[in-house]
């Protein structure tokens, strides 16, 4: 494998296509804010303006202009998304909504703290890209909601009741790690580092089950940990184990920690074990720890993102640990990734195949894919691979 | 196609391997009501009582006490499903909770009315098995309860704020339609009528377009009724605009109303010539009205149930309009249903395929799938044949 030709076509994808394609289809110039519901040409097939979506534009955007020395207009396209958001965004609570129509009137309520996560992650690569403090004070305000909101999530809006036992939920913890890694490099802060180590113990000690070698979505926060009776225990989501274990090879890199690269590079190696599916290739999207049936209907689809989050997590365990089986699974997921998921007509990317690998949707944003996982890794990869051409 | 032989092929799978599979795998002897998350075998493999799930049961078991002078055995799973239910399903306002756990204690909040509309169905069935007066002051109560809610069917629990537009959703008036029938029916009572033509009438009028040929399942409640601009304005369920007319069927029958009957078969047509896949047959979950990307992630997946109410939707067309039209549509479905839902090696269907229509869960019964659609579908398609066989 030829580190550099890969590493070339990783960023002439990201420069020369995904970006070029956000830039000229997502900015709304009359309201405010982005598209992100852009069909396969980038027409919009709608406008809804669903705050995930929104914050991470402004996110990446931010990053690029800031670790590339990019282009005036990217900063510029970042800042009018930030405008927007935080002029309409914010709900009585500080909390961010879920949603906003195209002109900026909430349309749906905030009942989820990831709101809140990606507002904090927006704001926070908008100050290292500027430097301006009203920047700092915003990624501040929303990391503190996150983390304030963390024991009730879903406030009001809860609808779990006490027949359902208890649980701690990875994505939370997870998505804390990533938070506080993204503060200390944008911010410099120091803050949120003990929530940081606590968030990547919680992880690595309570998800993961060394016995089945799987890391779960849902444990007990006492007794047992993994509950195999429900089917709310027993899901499994591949992507975001992958995802999170990227994250907690950032934190081990930066604290020089070897035990906690090889934790995390064993847990990949589970994930990919029982993830990946052995007749059609790729990576499922939702799993049952026992092969039983899985409450989703889509569980075997094979989604964009944890693709993505395979292939970051690949390439910085094989940088990480020098292990030539992370080497291997990269070309492999490579592979599989790019013949399957890049349109081979229009630029961006295919969201949604079906098991087969057949894409299902037409669309190259929505709902849940914005200008986030693709960017991230295209660039995350890229910079990975720089590094290893130089070791 | 000889009717006669059909008939007598959808009573023996009722009687001989639906009924059985449920009277033998759905009873919780321990702690009352049902288990409804079963494999393949029948084994359980997760033991949440989910509302729908439940009352559905209730229902279905009471309806066929009723209608064959039914061993007393099925009276008597009903009756336990029912205590089990009333004992532990309320909340403080009378609506029913969306689940509650293995032992009744409640787990999910009673964010939605579809609870209490069950829940007055499966009562009024038990009133007419039964004749207890009890069963009827139920009945009356949720039904009541579902009709008080239906302008605010999320309550507290409502995430949408005034940024999206209000709409009316057919699901809510399709089901009012088929309640108050049932109402009628089961109890005697007239009390509901009314309600019953207000919804047939809004269902025919105001969700059907003439135009496209399409039933929308979301339209505005002012202005121009259609809204091609959103996901959500755009959204179609073929399998609910099927249910829907056979429930429209019903009414026209009841009420010796040709122009009803030429309607919603004029709208069957409509809906299945949109909902079928041309290219690997069956009737899609899901479509978009303009063909865009669908929010749904499983939007083009096969499942059991829209293929049930197809089915009873043509013949109730055919044997009302006597159009052959209906009658060879219903012997295509009828030969794509069972060729790819029935199980060839265990009792009881399986409930969802992609689209090629391979099976993508072992699951005889979840989270959505009960002891409902499928014995209603044969029970109701065998009456229709019975009658077809005697004009």
């Amino acid at each position: 494998m030829d580190l550099k030709l890969v590493r070339q076509r990783y960023e002439s994808e990201l420069y020369d296509k995904i970006i070029p394609f956000w830039e000229e289809h997502c900015v709304d110039r009359e309201f405010g804010g982005y598209f992100t519901s852009l069909d396969r040409d980038g027409s919009v097939y709608d406008t809804e303006k669903y705050m995930w979506m929104q914050w991470r534009i402004v996110y990446m955007f931010a990053k690029f202009a800031a670790a590339n020395n990019g282009p005036a207009r990217w900063i510029d396209i970042a800042r009018k998304g930030y405008d927007f958001l935080t002029a309409h965004g914010k709900s009585g609570d500080g909390s961010y909504y879920f949603a906003l129509n195209r002109q900026g009137v909430p349309s749906v309520a905030p009942y989820n703290i990831f709101s809140d996560c990606f507002a904090a992650m927006g704001a926070a690569a908008m100050y290292k890209a500027t430097g301006e403090a009203k920047y700092r004070a915003e990624a501040d305000s929303a990391m503190r909601n996150y983390i304030r909101r963390m024991d009730d999530p879903k406030g009001r809006w809860e609808k779990t009741l006490s027949g359902r036992p208890a649980r701690l939920s990875h994505g939370h913890f997870m998505m804390l790690a990533n938070l506080a890694f993204e503060m200390r490099d944008c911010l410099g802060s120091c803050e949120y580092d003990s929530a940081a180590e606590e968030a990547v113990r919680t992880v690595t000690e309570r998800f993961w089950n060394p016995e089945m070698r799987i890391l779960f979505e849902n444990v007990n926060p006492e007794g047992e940990p993994f509950d195999l009776d429900s089917c709310e225990g027993r899901m499994i989501n591949p992507g975001h184990g992958l995802e999170s274990m990227w994250f907690m090879l950032q934190h081990a890199e930066r604290n020089a920690d070897p035990v906690l690269i090889a934790k995390a590079a064993d847990i990949i190696k589970g994930i990919l074990a029982f993830g990946t599916d052995q007749e059609y290739g790729g990576i499922y999207y939702f799993m049952d720890a026992l092969r039983k049936p899985h409450l989703e209907l889509q569980w075997d689809m094979k989604l964009w993102w944890p693709h993505c989050e395979a292939l970051i997590a690949c390439l910085f365990a094989a940088r990480l640990t020098k292990d030539p089986f992370f080497l291997e699974k990269f070309a492999e997921l490579d592979n599989w990734t790019w013949t399957h998921f890049k349109d081979p007509e229009y630029p961006e990317w295919f969201a949604y195949l079906n098991r087969r690998g057949e894409v299902t949707h037409t669309l190259k944003g929505g709902k849940w894919k914005t200008f986030f996982h693709l960017p991230r890794m295209l660039f995350t990869c890229a910079a990975q691979l720089k590094k290893m051409e130089n070791d």
